[in-house]
């Protein structure tokens, strides 16, 4: 059963506080793809210039992450992004975005991608999200992701795609400026009265809360004090978390709990290193052995 | 097995985006004392002015908290607080400080309060901490707050008391200051380095962190969406856990994370009223009944 993600495959620079790390695999549908892989099979896509390195495409297919929806553009220049991380390793700031061939995305999805039934768009503008939509019409679950900038300037379009969610994850400042409320668990059921059946509050170090039917909870991050990068942690958790939903072919109450905590885990990996080189070093059992301890630190 | 406080009483005045309340009943060891009052009796030490509404002592008093050791100074007046909450709930700034009579405190136990077991030395200056302690020879488990005035100002008398205590409960902003370190999981460690055998970080709506002997652990806070007043919900947290602790008369690894859980309940009822209110309205049942709402949050 496999996994469809669309969204931004780039090249990251990253400043943190310890290092500076040049041309980094990075972009919201790879980190998303990598932490799936370990669940279940995924079928990316995205769009990067020609300057893209072979060895990253090897590397995802290693994996089983299917990129025949890749598109190269001849000429292009592949999604840069630059940014510098605050000593409390939380908040950033984004130094340089060059959409460069991502900036004029039209992601056509191949005809083997078509009849996915698990889908996850990762943050893009809105109304590219929809499209894609229409290009599954056997899509059983669909999950998003968005970030501030749709929310201010394409607010039309992202209203729409809300209400042909099942799902949104997005953090706990854009959950606020989505719905104007300060309260995180007021933000979380408003964000769900636009339109999405669950929602997701991602909180950076502080863990994610879910907002579905008949239940609201919280989860907390997994302690860590290696923090090398946060970059991508949020994809990486939703990768986590659809990846298996997609393995267990079900998303009632149950598994989408469990699914959110094998999210957690694998963000608290991705933190370790820079870009994706720690999901690179671990294999499941790393993921289990970290998930049976998390199941014991929240057990009382 | 009665559980002694020595700590702060106060009036409070407290400004929320919603609303302003005058004459609130406040102070560290108040909110403490009420919500350990659910678990054990209490044995308060502390001082007043003689503008203390005699009301108050009534409602301790038949809380099962003894006020026997709340010294009321003649012509003296209450310690009073004014602060205003920010619009997140979660920062404040303090508009007014009047410390009264709580500037000359220096605690005297009465005779029958010596033979404490279960010690919490609510936030005050250090010294004068230490000073509780030996007049407590008894005492099994002490437990401390503190805060950022008196690591600024005080930090040897500090530096003195944390090789005498057990634990000791801080908030994140706190625990970054004392340490130098900006990551909470590495700031837990290198205070429980500096003399505390465990120590709890607070992280207001984010809930709390443990670092024991063995292990460390993060608890989300209960998710309400009806913050009131979040005026002595840390001090609330430390009287449940406390409270819990007495009760089992016990604090191994065990009944430690239990009590954790039973601090961040009730301190999720605190919140939702101005003052001491929504805790006056409560049951031990309510909050058992939250508590397995709790736990049932945090399995899956």
């Amino acid at each position: 059963m496999p996994l469809l993600v669309v969204g931004s495959v780039a090249i990251d620079n990253v400043q943190t506080p310890v290092e500076r790390r040049d041309n980094v695999l990075g972009g919201s549908a790879t980190h998303f793809s990598i932490a799936a892989s370990f669940f279940t099979g995924v079928r990316l896509v995205g769009v990067v210039g020609d300057d893209w390195p072979e060895q990253h495409t090897r590397l995802l297919n290693g994996r089983g992450i299917d990129t025949s929806g890749l598109q190269i553009v001849p000429g292009g220049k592949t999604f840069t992004w630059t940014g510098r991380y605050e000593p409390n390793m939380n908040d950033r700031e984004t130094l340089d975005v060059q959409l460069n061939v991502f900036g004029e995305f039209d992601p056509k999805l191949p005809e083997s991608y078509r009849q996915a039934k698990y889908v996850f768009l990762a943050n893009g503008v809105p109304a590219v999200q929809s499209k894609v939509l229409e290009q599954v019409p056997g899509r059983r679950l669909v999950v998003a992701d968005t970030m501030d900038l749709w929310i201010n300037i394409m607010r039309d379009d992202l209203d729409a795609l809300l209400k042909n969610l099942d799902g949104l994850v997005l953090n706990d400042s854009e959950a606020k400026l989505l719905t104007g409320t300060e309260n995180l668990v007021a933000a979380g059921r408003a964000v769900q009265r636009m339109g999405p059946k669950f929602v997701v509050i991602k909180k950076g170090e502080h863990g994610a809360m879910f907002f579905g039917e008949h239940e609201t909870y919280v989860m907390p991050a997994y302690p860590t004090d290696r923090v090398v990068d946060p970059t991508g942690a949020g994809d990486t958790f939703a990768g986590g978390m659809m990846g298996y939903l997609t393995e267990q072919d079900s998303f009632d109450a149950e598994t989408l709990k469990t699914a959110m905590a094998y999210g957690i885990v694998a963000a608290s990996f991705n933190v370790e290193g820079f870009g994706t080189e720690r999901m690179q070093q671990i294999s499941r059992e790393d993921i289990e052995k970290r998930m049976s301890e998390y199941r014991k630190m929240l057990s009382f």
